[in-house]
């Protein structure tokens, strides 16, 4: 009955891999802290196909279209898998003309034939998980209420600060290349340049600007003089008082969206994670708004991706930079880059749907990257499943494994929605069902026993408790209250781990503030 | 800033659709109900890509290969989209050899360029949610757990018994063939030709096992005496009867493990909605031991597909019953299909592994199908978003709309984890605020105005009361206690809502008894 193993190697293709054991729990409850968050600014879900016709993504990537998988042309119509689930969206917008306003979020995979950095999170098959907000409303509103969704996102998965939204304008910074005295045609490849700031020094870009694209050396040194600037609302004052910007009408319509931004996210409490940063441009052409970038330990490399360092790297390598399908996870010039990006694209639906413009604004976190500094920073790791119960049996000479009470038994668990579990063994070994608990870090043990049973009763036993502990030895219950006898158990077992997870503070959250002692209390009261 | 309307038109890929709004939160439920399933049984969660290596997939499924999608050769590695969850699961396995034991379960899209009927949830992308359980354990026991799981999943969603649970056996069927005389090369045909009696009527079936595989007419009789019997134990002791079939070695292994699943499933109350049907076969080549399908109203075609009804079918729709791409929704001999399937495989690891072979038992649910049946079933539609509170403000002539205002109540209500939205209007009118909310469905509004905010209150109204309530206008709240205000009213509203919910008999359950009660304990005491 063995097969012959087969020639080719058993893997996943490159640059996507397995989730399982602990760290899908972990990318589950990543999930659920930011579905909480969408749900609670009534954000509604929508899933889309994985792959769309080739024609919609067509036009919508610039240079990084040949990153697109397509799909083999098998008969019938020619498909590729999405690139990002913000195009998908906007499609989904002009097939339903009925639907001018919407928050809605999206949790999906997305796919780039991009070269890997796995240890990184930098993935070809990764997930996002997109809220954005469509629709004609009052200005700059729904923008700052993204700024605020991205703060309760951080902080309820415990980053407490440790993270900084940088923030710009698209329309600051056409200004600022106007008023710099860009030509119209360098103002995109110009606004690239820029955006390599966050991995490359100054000096490297303002190469790239000169040497590279043709600009003239002193509009590349005007420019310098802004795009290092950071700030909040000090910055754009700052800005406002430089008469040849002010007079810049393009800078002046940036200047009152920032305006109106910072008193809305004053009002939300939104403000303090906030960088006003100059630098940030983003690659999307679609981008018409504000962008944001989050950023945070880690994501900037550890080494500038300078000239000379991209050739130290391809040196030790054996000079092979250009491999597409080499993993760069021990690169040192490249860092796991934005945890989260966005802003608003006002123009988007339109080149799908003709006349209707549908205006919209999000943001797009980057799963496989928040895991991956979610991971490192835990100090505990999580339990693969979530049985509270292990059905057990033991007995003397003639014991008979007593299949079927633990299958009743188990039975009656299941029915009152009770996660419980017993061992696939007609006549297991007190010590193996011991150690099969164990191994899943099950709570409670329900032991099983011919003369206990005879009296109606069986022992539960909770697991792990100190040798001096009162109920070690575990106690009787009446199989009669078999429910209630174990729920009360798991009501109180929850709430002691609750008070303990406050302690260490671990807590992946359900509010931003107050959720230990919520928590706390709900603990008590419920069995699940 | 119009831009043209494109050239093409805008649609989801053939096969393939959107899900949004209503249908989309009931999709979420099933989701919900048969995760819970999972996990009640100690189920662990694996997430595999969406594509494999094309060489992982080349003959796992016979035929049906043809379906397969194929990802275009872009250079580096070939690969296909994934056809099932079970191929995916064996090849987990196989790279992960520590894995010797595992109950997993995992929900996403597999894909089929099959001819698609959305109508009736055959979709060429859909979801699959497989449950399996891999191991070597004593013999039976995870087979039964694997059928009590589809009760529970389908009592779960409320479909209370309205299913069977076809069972059979491939060696009892592989040994009823041998007494039958068929030869050994025709044993895999003819079994997937008595697969078609759910939907063809046994004259055509024997026909085809005549005329096309070329069968002796006296054997295909023979298959005729057994195949179109049902029953539980009676049928299997019955079989255990007769002289010929005891004596084949095939069939006295498949009816000492019908023998002991039986015993399995009455001490785990789960025999009621088993029908052990000798005409199931199961199409795919990979199972070894028990297989089941479950079928409900709807899975049956309305008119049965023999020759004739085919030959009206493709005369109707203008002579082309063989393109591929037709929508066959309004095709009365295609029903909905089973709604989930599975069986026992012990060889599939062992194909990728070589020596090691993992014996594996489980279950896929057929979501889309289950969709259908569960959404036609609905008397109330789902509501879209899950918001708390709608936010509103309202003035006299000075009226300033309290944007400020209302960020900051929502900024407090969002720290508290209670789920809020507001109007992004800078000066909205009253009724543009509460026709918002009546359209989200949203239980309250807390009303803001100057004169209440100069005491340090507001207003909270329920929705939808009746004329004649003593609440109908609202009550005036300190917003000291803001949270705690809202709290109260939130769990009152869901106890009231829960009690509802059990007259009606609607509620898609946690636990599977009980689960009314649970659910009304808990909703006086949470306020989510």
């Amino acid at each position: 009955m063995a097969p012959k193993a087969p020639k080719f190697e058993i893997k996943t293709p490159k640059g996507t891999r397995d989730w399982s054991g602990a760290d899908m729990v972990l990318r589950e409850k990543i999930f659920k802290t930011i579905t909480d968050v969408f749900k609670r600014h009534g954000g509604i879900s929508i899933d889309t196909p994985v792959f769309e016709l080739k024609e919609i993504l067509a036009g919508k990537y610039g240079e990084d279209s040949k990153l697109i998988y397509d799909l083999a042309d098998q008969g019938g119509e020619l498909c590729s898998l999405r690139y990002d689930l913000t195009v998908p969206f906007a499609r989904y917008l002009a097939m339903n003309k009925d639907i001018t306003q919407i928050k809605r979020y999206h949790i999906a995979k997305v796919y780039r034939r991009d070269q890997p950095a796995v240890k990184k999170g930098r993935m070809r098959e990764f997930y996002q998980c997109d809220f954005d907000i469509a629709g004609v409303y009052d200005p700059m509103i729904p923008d700052a209420e993204i700024i605020r969704i991205i703060n309760e996102v951080f902080e309820g998965l415990g980053w407490h600060g440790k993270y900084t939204i940088k923030l710009n304008s698209r329309k600051i910074l056409d200004g600022l290349f106007q008023v710099c005295g860009v030509p119209d045609h360098l103002i995109r490849p110009i606004s690239s340049a820029v955006d390599k700031l966050d991995k490359m020094p100054w000096a490297d870009v303002r190469k790239e600007m000169v040497e590279e694209k043709g600009l003239a050396p002193e509009v590349a040194d005007k420019i310098g003089q802004y795009v290092l600037l950071k700030g909040q609302r000090d910055l754009l004052e700052k800005l406002q008082q430089d008469p040849a910007l002010a007079a810049n009408p393009s800078m002046q319509q940036g200047f009152s969206d920032l305006d109106l931004l910072f008193t809305y996210l004053e009002a939300f409490g939104a403000l303090h994670t906030v960088s006003f940063d100059l630098s940030l441009a983003r690659g999307l052409d679609y981008y018409t708004g504000v962008i944001y970038e989050v950023v945070t330990e880690g994501s900037a490399p550890a080494v500038p991706a300078s000239e000379e360092a991209k050739e130290k790297v391809s040196k030790k390598k054996g000079g092979k930079p250009g491999d597409p399908d080499e993993d760069r996870s021990d690169d040192p010039t490249l860092g796991i880059g934005s945890v989260a990006a966005g802003g608003r694209y006002d123009n988007l639906v339109g080149m799908f749907s003709g006349k209707t413009q549908v205006p919209c604004v999000g943001i797009s976190f980057g799963i496989d990257r928040i895991f991956s500094i979610t991971q490192a920073a835990q100090k505990k790791k999580e339990r693969k499943n979530e049985v509270d119960v292990f059905v057990m049996a033991f007995g003397g000479k003639d014991f008979n494994g007593l299949l079927k009470e633990r299958s009743q038994v188990c039975a009656r668990l299941w029915d009152a929605g009770i996660k419980a579990e017993f061992l696939y063994k007609v006549k297991p070994k007190l010590q193996n069902q011991f150690k099969a608990a164990e191994a899943g870090g099950v709570p409670f043990a329900l032991i099983l026993g011919e003369d206990e049973l005879a009296q109606g009763k069986a022992k539960i036993k909770e697991m792990g408790l100190p040798e001096d502990h009162p109920l070690k030895e575990g106690e009787l219950i009446s199989l009669d209250n078999l429910i209630e006898e174990v729920q009360v158990r798991l009501a109180r077992k929850q709430q002691l781990d609750s008070i303990a997870l406050q302690a260490e503070g671990l807590k992946v959250v359900d509010g931003i503030k107050g959720e230990e002692v919520k928590a706390a209390a709900e603990a008590g009261q419920t069995a699940e």
